[in-house]
């Protein structure tokens, strides 16, 4: 099948229901019509409908090199300056349409899969059935219009610094056994956002690590259909705050669920292995096949929409309750201002400084997006906390939707009316920034962002490490000196 | 009545149920088991319990000067350094009772109607009736242990900003009528913490000036039972995440409501008005009874007990995270610590520097106080990103009690457990870390404590304009330099 | 005189010396020599020194449209990206002479009349010959490469603010004579920085308003040379360290003085006069020949010049000091290089966003500019404190070169030095250190930088209020919440 | 000699000049005539005589346990709270002498001294002559009011840190050889505040670790005087900025020197030995002896001292420049009044929770004490940030005191004038500031406060590590969730 509609989607995931547990019960019937994904999976229907609407069809897809069809676009692996512009303008269409709260809309994973494959020359030498395995696991995912998740980071318990406290056996996922099928996988991973409403899972877990070994039962690289048994999909408590767009205007529309995914002698079969053993190549994989610098393209749509978005809510915050002239609230706005400007830039500049890599495809600039990823874990919360700062008490007093359909409603309407916007209105907007700034789904997309990438140290050490052109920075001072 | 039981205290409220609105319904039945009440009241009926346990009735209690009857110790006006410190340590009781997170526990009101009383000779020149309806009032409610609510701030839609930029009458709380038994006041007030789960209201708002004029219908100031014909609370979305404490530790026990207070036509007898017409007595009656300083004390407390509390969940989350030697979590935990000590240090600096003012009573130095004030909102977000970044997304994956009853237990106990630590134990700290930080009930806290004794303007003016001392230091520069 | 050199640059101030005071005393002979000048000056030349050498003569000139003969490029109207592209490399390469450090190198006089007289229309309905005058002082001072300083900001004694505290009459700048010869000036103004080294000073004061007039004697532009009689240089304290180059590698070479410029009954020519009694025209002029949009294109150039010196600096004292692997140490270096792609991709949006202005010049995009203007006061300060915090005491520990050839050489070559770097070179670099963030001239540089253009709400206002497209982005919530 | 005078102070240093190199020359002559040394030398003078004026005798002096003459309070061992408040109210005299610029005023090693000695018990068991010497060294400097300077830190060619990174021997200071006379030292340190100009030096380094070896040359600890043969001084850049009061308020009374003292086989008597060998008795002295607690309330008078300065000289700025009902200045005038609150504050806890230690000795609660080590290096930046916040350029526009008595000065007067203060008193106020926030003087204040206890990192450790009660509060979490 080639570019799916929602429609389409919705069904696919509907008839391949994953094990799914979520307080304490198992999903059964239809996941989209389930509260805790029904208004996730409807948004993410409508962006899939996207691809076969006359107005977007063009910016949406491009012809698979395979088969000629249509293919969701942010599948494409790019070889021009043009090629980046395209799929920048396909990655906004989708980003403006969830305003940059879908962490992993589909053209997150659809990119990175295009990365690693586009890469798959690493696996080459060592083991062509692999980089075959990955560039025809990459078609099938591009002509089959899979929507996928992914995971790479294990629970506390797998990991190594807690074996050094403990000096017990950590629960690290391991491949347990090989047969002739395929590979069998037991352990855990954290926060697969959107396991629960993806057709497919791909792992690429950072190993346990052993030395650098060849054989590692650590190290390993797969992909699966989010059903096949032995993989479960433990739910957190949901977010949703119910299905009224009028009192819930976010999270009745953008709430992704994030899973712990458990792997119980789940039987890989040999064509959907990528790595098996080999500890090294998982970090060239991942540092090589430039996965941060491509899908950070996408990242930067998303996160512009999203300071866009924070920016129009503050501004109709300050125009309803009247504080357009106060200095501290002029402060803070510019705040935001400099921040949509900045990121604005670090992407403009991203995609003027690209260039050919050597997988042949046309890489931006990894500085601007390195500085964009420190960057944007902190002017987040800040402009979070700048709502709160604005937004007062405001934030707090949100009478519920029905309260307007009784008999209160006429006090209601005096009482709560802002300038120039009636009572209504008024306590929308009081709700839309309460579920920013104040409500669990807010709070979730907060830490969300703050640890998109990992954490500051993380994110750090990448920038450091990998930012070409110091050198030239202090043998200038050198040369002043001297 | 004399001191009251937490029996008492349910089924007074129940009895004498006001018409409260939540979520399009009114409240019918016992309000004390109301899904959105029912924590909070219990926590509170712990809490008056305490004033007849053997064990803490020393502590909570002294004997009534009128009737001779024990009663609640927040009430007494303090006349010496010891009675400050009993005060404190009556407070401290609560306040670890509720660990800081009751912002209207009922010594806070009980305090603000001893300090006003305790001015009431400011009325008594102009008009000795009122003086003498609000020393009775306070009498009322201190020897039948009334529990308090009270407003201050109309909403937008009631100020004379909103006026001047929309040239529309506000719709600002008035007397629209006097007659033989009373004040008839039409009007709204935000944000009445636990205004559906109090016997009374009293009312003494910042008024809409009309010129200082004594006979403004704007300057008023009261006292109603909370069921008084006329009045209506209506609430804002209920935080309360449900009955469970493992999953919700605090909103269970803890979610204090806020509503919209409206009075319409609400008829207030001659005995409990204290002002009337007289907008200067207003503004004399908050500052000269100091009682933004008195109940600073009972604050102090609340601030201190909630931040001990938050000093122990995060070293208990970094404890089971194996954090300990992280110099950047050391630093994180170090500024909590150094918050603790700021503020037991100024708790016990204002008792020390206290003194005798001219109502008689023992007046804790309120440099320290309003020092604190300041400092409080600043920090209190602080310690809370600081448990944002310490939790990360170990606050989001967030199983329910439930799973832990299923099937996959195993699997839980195996992923999810920390350094020490029992999945299940591990998943409620995350679950505590969660309420405190990102759930609605953790932002409704933030935005409560970041604009406790109003914005940051509001305090900070008040710290600068009511800071003795200052010539001395101006001073000291200037014979320096001369 | 076309394109001057270093030796006319000095030769030409010193042959029209000013009236310049300096520590009680008046500066006589030639003030290139004079120790709070010489190392100013022969940076400039320097610089000046570029425009004919054949390496730099392209990038640094252009044909005069009047002459044909080579003018500074600065000088330059743009009218296509091209011409934006020149002048920035032009602009860039003396930037990376003076890293940043020269807040009036003379580009940036030479592009602000560029941008006035480019506007010149403004003044032509009202008075042709004032527009005139401006056109062709232009012409003349591009023509004559003449070096210019300018005024904006009269001292409290003269502004309104202080004339509503004191009630006594303000000393504020005005005409007090217009005769056949020109008008009479009398005033003061602030921080005329390079006004001593200049060979011409143009004056636009925010004028003291009397409601609009269009006969204000507060209201009025001129220039003048600086040698005028009735003008007077009052220096502040000079920060010039010394001239070592390895003491004071920044003072010995970049040190500008301010000076308090003061007009004593200075008769300006009526040809020299741009503008005289109209109060709205100097706003217009100022904000209409968008004089900060094509300025800010020559501060981007130094403010990343100086970012990159700092990281340059910065990251050799990480290196000397061994410290390139602590986390604390890695994460302010990243600051410091967020900034500095920040800054580079705002420059480069800017210029991408160039569009025709109705001056027929080719202006950058406001919106990334005045984002900078408010971002750079910020992170400047912030540079400076991360070299405190990883110079540490290094940066005080500075013996003198001189010590270096006494007998104690010996000893201070075996404790001072770094890691791979010498003992002389060490305190060299703790010196350059030191002179950024603890020295005078370091001071005096966080402060320039602070206020460079207006303080943080003058700031804030011009981004606020001249930030397009803000409706927008409320729509979009409004469409979204509707 | 029991308790000296000024005169006395300085005939002391003047007889017994060590080597000192400043500037490429060795000092000659007296130096308390030498412009680098002159001003400070004269401040602590004026201190000395305090002990023999009638109005403060009784608050500066006590009686020597040994002989009953007088002797510095600052070096009584305190044994009750009345000791305690009597040692803080002498440590404040002197701090308001100086108004907290001295961060090495002789109480500071007064204390440090007393608190080693009264823990020589430490010593007693494996060497009782070493526990013999500290004792009578302590008593020799209390009699004689010996002027002591100290040393604890190496550079980094001496740190162990150096050598991981380098493999070539580091140069630590090392016990070279023992003798029938004494021990032999080769070595440097860094930092030595007023080594130049005191009597004596105490030298406690940080050892070079070699596993705990109870006999390593890098493990000693001893006193000498200042001009023992084998010591010299190198002294770093003087920021003296001149003799006059006028231009330079501070820095003229203030500059403390910091030397680099070198050590090239100074042979220490035997008696003046405190440790040798022995690297954990090293730790322990310095951590057992609570020297940072004992140390800690001489840093809080002048902390406080400095800050109550700093707080007067930022509102006669604000004063001066008629900013007083400008919000954001309120704001930064309030966080100045908050920190001031906040470390009078923790001083008085601190006092108030003293308890007797095993040495006999009243000794301060702790907490308080290291939380105020953790905040002053933070809010002293700060508040000079607000200094050139608020200052702006008048910070920079600071002509020279001589400017006045020239026939510019007219001019001077009329411009430079500020609200109710004349031009020469707003200059002379311009220049307070500048020295405060710009100077090389102010800028080595900043360095020194940012660093006084450590880096961040230290300090934050002994806070952490010092704590105690830490497991209470984890203990009422896990009480709450059970």
């Amino acid at each position: 099948m080639p570019i799916k509609n929602g429609e389409q989607y919705l069904q696919r995931i509907d008839d391949n229901l994953p094990d799914i547990r979520i307080a304490g019960e198992q999903v059964e019937g239809k996941i989209s019509e389930h509260k805790a994904f029904k208004g996730l999976m409807g948004t993410q229907a409508s962006m899939y409908d996207m691809q076969q609407e006359d107005k977007w069809k063009a910016v949406m897809t491009y012809s698979s090199p395979l088969t000629g069809d249509p293919a969701g676009l942010s599948f494409m692996q790019p070889k021009t300056k043009r090629d980046l512009a395209s799929r920048r303008k396909m990655m906004q269409a989708w980003a403006y349409k969830h305003h940059g709260f879908l962490g992993r809309a589909p053209d997150y994973m659809n990119t990175a899969l295009m990365a690693f494959s586009a890469a798959c020359g690493l696996l080459e030498e060592k083991n062509p059935r692999y980089a075959s395995n990955l560039r025809k696991y990459y078609e099938y995912c591009r002509d089959n219009d899979i929507t996928l998740s992914h995971v790479f980071i294990q629970p506390k318990a797998g990991r190594v610094e807690t074996f050094l406290r403990t000096f017990e056996e950590p629960a690290a996922a391991r491949v347990v056994d090989k047969n002739k099928d395929g590979i069998v996988i037991r352990g855990a991973f954290l926060l697969d956002t959107q396991g629960a409403t993806s057709d497919e899972i791909l792992v690429l877990p950072a190993p346990f690590p052993s030395g650098g070994a060849e054989d590692s039962p650590f190290a390993f690289a797969f992909a699966a259909p989010s059903n096949l048994p032995g993989i479960r999909y433990v739910c957190r408590e949901s977010f949703v705050g119910g299905e009224s767009a009028y009192n819930y205007p976010l999270s009745s529309r953008f709430e992704e669920m994030d899973t712990l995914v458990i792997f119980d002698e789940a039987l890989i079969p040999w064509d959907r292995v990528f790595i098996c053993g080999d500890e090294n190549m998982l970090f060239k994989l991942v540092d090589e096949s430039r996965f941060h610098t491509h899908t950070s393209t996408q990242i930067m749509c998303k996160n512009i929409a999203k300071t866009e978005f924070l920016l129009g809510t503050i501004e109709t915050m300050v125009e309803a309750a009247g504080l357009d002239s106060h200095a501290h609230v002029i402060e803070k706005v510019t705040e935001v201002i400099v921040a949509l400007e900045t990121l604005k830039a670090l992407q403009l500049a991203a995609e003027k400084g690209a260039a050919r890599d050597r997988w042949g495809s046309m890489l931006p600039d990894r500085k601007p997006l390195l500085a964009a990823n420190a960057y944007f874990p902190k002017i987040y919360p800040r402009m979070i906390e700048i709502i709160q700062l604005i937004g007062a008490s405001g934030l707090i007093m949100i009478p519920d939707e029905k309260d307007f359909d009784t008999e209160i409603s006429g006090q209601l309407n005096t009482y709560l009316k802002g300038i120039d916007l009636n009572a209504k209105g008024n306590v929308q907007l009081s709700r839309l920034g309460w579920e920013l700034s104040v409500s669990a789904f807010g709070g979730r997309q907060t830490i969300y962002e703050r640890f998109f990438f990992g954490n500051s140290s993380t994110v750090n050490n990448r920038l450091y490490n990998g930012y070409p052109g110091r050198e030239a920075f202090k043998r200038r001072v050198k040369d002043f000196l001297s």
